[in-house]
């Protein structure tokens, strides 16, 4: 029988959910896989935590003990942050052990460094748990796509993103409202900036974008807006006209210019109803990936908590287990393609972007005014796909709302025609602008 | 550079979407892979066809030419069939070739014999593109899920019947105009029993069950019940209910007995709408798979087709060759569990199944038909979730359609109460009994 040696660094949620998989699962994993995946020493910032599920001779004092220890083939890093994790997963490298990881802002932040160290002493580096929990999306990029050239991924990878948005569109609530069911869930954080700016999906974009393409991870290139400021009138009105608003991370091969560069996005999107990616409710995630060869797939499910990210920490390891003695060059490059044959295809400027979009506006009830905004479109060459005005719930402001759904337009020329508009005397206030799919 | 020379035998749809694949997408897979995948040697019945595409070299006259030829390391059996299929891969495995196949039908009635000829040769069989084409439905079942027991796999597998009842539902379309429509668009063959009778999806989900639970393929076990008999008004009265009716292949730990048998059955079932299973619409193909730790997963795409299984079929040839040096203990199972690990759980008799039901009678319009019908299900011991009644559209019979759902009751019981059921003097015909899911 084969056996894997392993060493755990982190006990928290993911910690102790790869943990349980790995002892309630023994019998199934070594069916499987023909090899006993052995916690030899396991370490967290509080000993005693530990105490009940392992040996002595299992806790280790200090992460510094478990990356030292010469029998262990992988470190499984699960300490989170960017500042020990770093020091863990790079002094593991250089003491020659393989890594796995759920760290998806430190894979963001330093992940063609980390690579790049990890080339030189060819360990593995498995990251299966940084992007969407359990879903095998990394896999998926990694090796099932290997025959394609992919032209776009398309994701709702923030499970607390999408709980809010779910909770807006079906139990008919307000933004805050939504976010404080889903702290009092435990869906989001105390403070929940973090997911609700967008930035985790961010994060993880910018990896997914970097396997899709062969680009190296550019995580400051990802355009970001995200979800705090979403109104729960432009659910409704999005829901009239038949669509969902979602957290989407988006990244695509540009159509601007063929190929020649890629798009990096995460922002509220509006989404037909009829698509799959619209149903996807509450705290699930999901990501469509589009191959020039396959068309689109989508996978979905759970994109965070203990055991499904613990079942992607397994697959890793198992993985692992069965490659620690091939050859360097036979295994799957960290990412999805080999370090030399990596692009440096450039990331589109936001203004550069091309996308159809949903615009509402307040306007004063009276006659040409629709005129002149629908003027301003035209002369800034944005054709408008549909229009419909709706009385305001506030009567007295002798006011509507007119949304707009523009067809394909370049996000530059469409900043500068809302500018004109709002300026417009019959125009009160800001207008709000999202994106659309189609 | 590595090369990995094919043999490739046959050139029909698939064939011809993998060899395109290959050739497009060079490039694409050399910078994932590191590896050149060659086409050594190519052969079809009707040799005309290659003349085109390929050098005199490059074409064989027979596929005994391919199969024989001592540089070749991978056959890719596109033959489809079970008899010249199968002798192809037996030779070509006695020869020491690895395998790769799309072949559901082979590898449904013949896998285990495949895979037990293919361990004493210590050669590979990959499969990916037999079910659910471009989905990678094996992969995860060998590889994804390795930290897993499964616990269920629900599957929409066949492109014919999800489009005939997407029609049927989306259309208002009769099963015989669904069908014809399905053949005008080419998703039909012009016989098209193989599909509707389900034994095609009964084919796929024999290797999936095998996958989930780690049995031998056991195609003969596999209920069977297809959608030819499927009426519009059923359809109809699901909706009304809240339920699309697909046809689900499903492989499932059995309820009643804790882990000690297993499900497999292939029928029409209704939905919930919520569930993204009931959103799959026209051709597409989904699985639903729930392992223990990681929840429900879903994976949803092309089903069939050129491009999308050829896609499968280089995935394959990517993977080989990476192996083809590693040692025969440390590769994925063809099975996913070790031959030695496989497990003898048997397969539930239909009759012993815990399922719930949607049940169409036609009763005549009086007093007291409710209270008989409803006393035999009691005494039966099968409990009601709700009941609901419509008028029939042909007013002058008098009678009318009740609709009954059920809870979870054990199959033999359930045909035994409706026995007794169709027999009362008050319920005109034969009724409708169609298989529920939550």
């Amino acid at each position: 029988m084969n056996v894997l040696k392993t060493g755990i660094i982190g006990f928290g949620v993911v910690g102790s959910g790869s943990v349980a998989g790995l002892i309630e699962n023994h019998n199934e994993i070594t069916r499987r896989s023909g090899h006993q995946i052995i916690i030899q020493k396991i370490t967290t910032r509080n000993l005693a935590k530990l105490s009940e599920k392992f040996s002595k001779d299992q806790i280790a004092k200090n992460w510094q003990e478990v990356v030292e220890d010469p029998e262990i083939e992988v470190i499984v890093e699960l300490v989170g942050g960017e500042t020990v994790a770093k020091e863990i997963i790079l002094t593991a490298i250089a003491n020659g052990k393989h890594i796995v990881t759920a760290n998806k802002a430190l894979i963001a932040k330093y992940g063609n460094e980390i690579f790049a160290k990890a080339a030189e002493k060819k360990v593995m580096v498995a990251y299966e748990a940084a992007v969407a929990g359990g879903i095998p999306i990394i896999k998926a990029l990694r090796e099932t796509l290997s025959g394609n050239q992919i032209l776009e991924v398309k994701g709702i990878i923030n499970g607390t993103c999408n709980y809010i948005l779910s909770a807006m569109y079906q139990h008919n609530q307000s933004f805050e409202q939504a976010l404080n069911a889903a702290q009092k869930l435990g869906y989001a954080e105390a403070d929940p900036t973090f997911d609700i700016k967008g930035v985790d999906a961010q994060h993880k974009l910018a990896i997914l974008g970097g396997l899709a393409f062969g680009i190296p991870i550019q995580l400051d290139k990802v355009y970001l807006q995200g979800i705090s400021k979403l109104e729960k009138i432009d659910i409704e009105y999005a829901d009239k006209l038949g669509y969902r608003i979602k957290l989407l991370a988006i990244a695509r091969r540009a159509k601007t210019e063929t190929h020649s560069s890629v798009e990096l996005r995460v922002h509220p999107t509006l989404i037909p109803k009829r698509q799959m990616l619209a149903n996807v409710e509450g705290v699930m995630n999901a990501v469509e990936v589009t191959g020039d060869r396959v068309g689109k797939l989508l996978f979905y499910g759970a994109g965070a908590g203990a055991n499904p990210t613990g079942s992607a920490i397994i697959s890793d390891l198992v993985d692992i287990a069965r490659d620690v003695n091939s050859n360097y060059e036979n295994r799957v490059p960290y990412l999805a393609f080999l370090d030399k044959h990596l692009s440096s295809e450039p990331v589109l400027a936001i203004d550069e972007v091309v996308s159809s979009f949903y615009i509402r506006l307040q306007t004063i009830d009276q006659a040409g005014v629709l005129a002149q905004i629908t003027t301003i479109f035209a002369e800034s060459n944005i054709s408008i796909d549909s229009v419909l005005q709706y009385e305001r719930e506030d009567q007295s402001k002798n006011s509507v709302n007119l949304i707009l759904l523009t067809h394909e337009a370049r996000e530059g020329n469409l900043a500068k025609a809302i500018d004109k508009i709002e300026s417009l005397p019959s125009v009160i206030g800001k207008s709000i602008t999202i994106r659309r799919e189609h």
